[in-house]
């Protein structure tokens, strides 16, 4: 069993705030993030694919169709785009890095059918980074 | 002569389009930069100032006076805020890196009272750069 | 469960040197870490929180909150400090990068009441890293 | 039990082909990794090894001497070289990053005798990483 | 004047000699560059260009056009290629950074019709690199 | 005419302070770099040396060359050293980045006769940073 990690780069913007809430209590909690036009980050996503290396090929998976799957599922999707009005699989979430996350696995899972998705990373800023194994 | 150079971050969204254009031209031209949501980056920003070594402190310019003015005239004005919407000067012209580069040297030269304001360098990304000079 | 992980700077010097050995003992062992005057070194540490998305914020903990901890309980114990002499959490051990993780483990596990520590990564240098998880 | 992790990096060329398979599938399943010259890569190699932490040293391993074990087993076996040509230990496998991994693996698990080797991480360029744990 | 920067990536082997020069002199002076079989790197190619900012876009030259511009005449040319043997405008010279960056130099200028092309630098590795301005 | 650029780096620890003044003149200017007992950093330095490319071997000057240049008469004086107490070229100058900058450019000058020096880019920290050009 081997570890495969492909990374790959979108830059998106975002706005924290939660409708339920007044927006003093949005702007409270958030603080900055809450900024009514939205900021914006270059978010950097890394992918572990985990599984047996077959003996003709030496791969777990061909590291350039983990790269083109991670391309058109994920980076199309969000890449220049904001995280709140122009992506569908986050419409009704609040775009926190944990839960950008949680939707990258529900996508990748399904669509990695050679070895095993085995955890995301989510770098929002070189300084805060989640990561998620879909447990 | 020395220089000294200070490296700052912020996060910003942005959206490249210029309003004397039709929507297709702008489209066109600007690609999915032009995303009518915006989009955004972790900027990154490189400040360098030349001068003399003080022979009592052995400094150009004390860092941490130059990492202060940084953060108060320029990383206050523009993080976590959209640079079209929130940045008073950046009004009137489109926010590609240059163009924020040049806002950036227009309000640090005159900051700058101990040495003197040679170069900012704007990193958008990590593979998209630019540089000025004020000449 | 998603794992938030921040990362803070800090910079320091300590020596190397265990004082039960004669001298000799200490500059074989050691080597140039252990020289009598010290060195030191630009530490990043990385703490990693795991736990549940509280619905109301998409968060697992506040990563400013997170930061605020790592700055008030770690950064301002150590940063600018000789680790062997200004840092009383590390009166009594010699300060290898292991001895300096076990000793922050103890401080940040009961500050952290939002998620669980998972485990603290220290980097000495780009190139000598260690980490605990407290087992 | 604290992880040490050493890195260490080293400059070879290679290429992917299966001597099994005709020209046009190796063409086709390798695509440019199967340039009939070969290409290469800057790896970095980051290797774990976890233990207790031994009182006299505050050390799990000294990182000079895993320093030492890992430019003499394996720096000094693959820099520089043409991995399908010059390195006996990948003699017969195709040298994918899977496949050199596991090859270190092999060659410092009996070196290293301190602690225990937990995984080895192979950067074969910034976004394409593997990793192995020997299991 | 605004100076515009733009990163790109490729993976390449080559081999230090001089065909001029017995085995001997050729082993003695470029050592392990020398090695036989060839080794290689991921370099690492910025590319710089001046200019006056268009009013209308706010750009001295849209880095989408640059990017593809350094896609096609270098990165296509060397990427996955052994640089002596499978790049025609390397043929004759000896593969050092110095030379391929004089050799990028020479495809790009004639190639860069918006602002001037200013200078070249080449990253061989993290600690090796050269720059060229045409002079 | 090329410029050739290498990159090494030391660990180092230094207390900053003017032996001229009272004790509270210099905390109140150094601040926490005034720690009685020093703190330390991972510098890098960066050294660029211009000249033309030799013929006959492709080069300004031999990396290893440089590489060998800077290990011996830079890192081998200041690497695991106390730069207050451990290092002559830095008696009786306050070792700001600033001065360790000079204090390199004296040294390297005469030493390096193949080429000409052109900087000296010391990074004291990934934000903070110097450089020299012995004008």
């Amino acid at each position: 069993m081997v570890s495969v990690i492909r990374r790959a780069s979108f830059s998106a913007s975002h706005r924290l705030f939660n409708p339920a809430w007044p927006d003093e209590k949005n702007a409270r909690v958030f603080g900055k993030c809450n900024n009514p036009n939205g900021h914006g980050h270059n978010y950097t996503v890394e992918v572990t694919v985990t599984g047996d290396v077959a003996p003709d090929t030496g791969m777990v998976i061909d590291l350039k169709v983990l790269a083109d799957i991670i391309e058109k599922e994920l980076i199309e999707r969000v890449d220049h785009k904001h995280l709140n009005l122009d992506v569908d699989f986050l419409k009704g979430v609040i775009p926190t890095a944990e839960n950008i996350v949680i939707g990258f696995w529900k996508i990748l899972k399904p669509a990695i059918t050679q070895g095993t998705l085995h955890s995301i990373k989510l770098y929002e800023s070189e300084n805060n980074i989640v990561e998620y194994r879909g447990e």
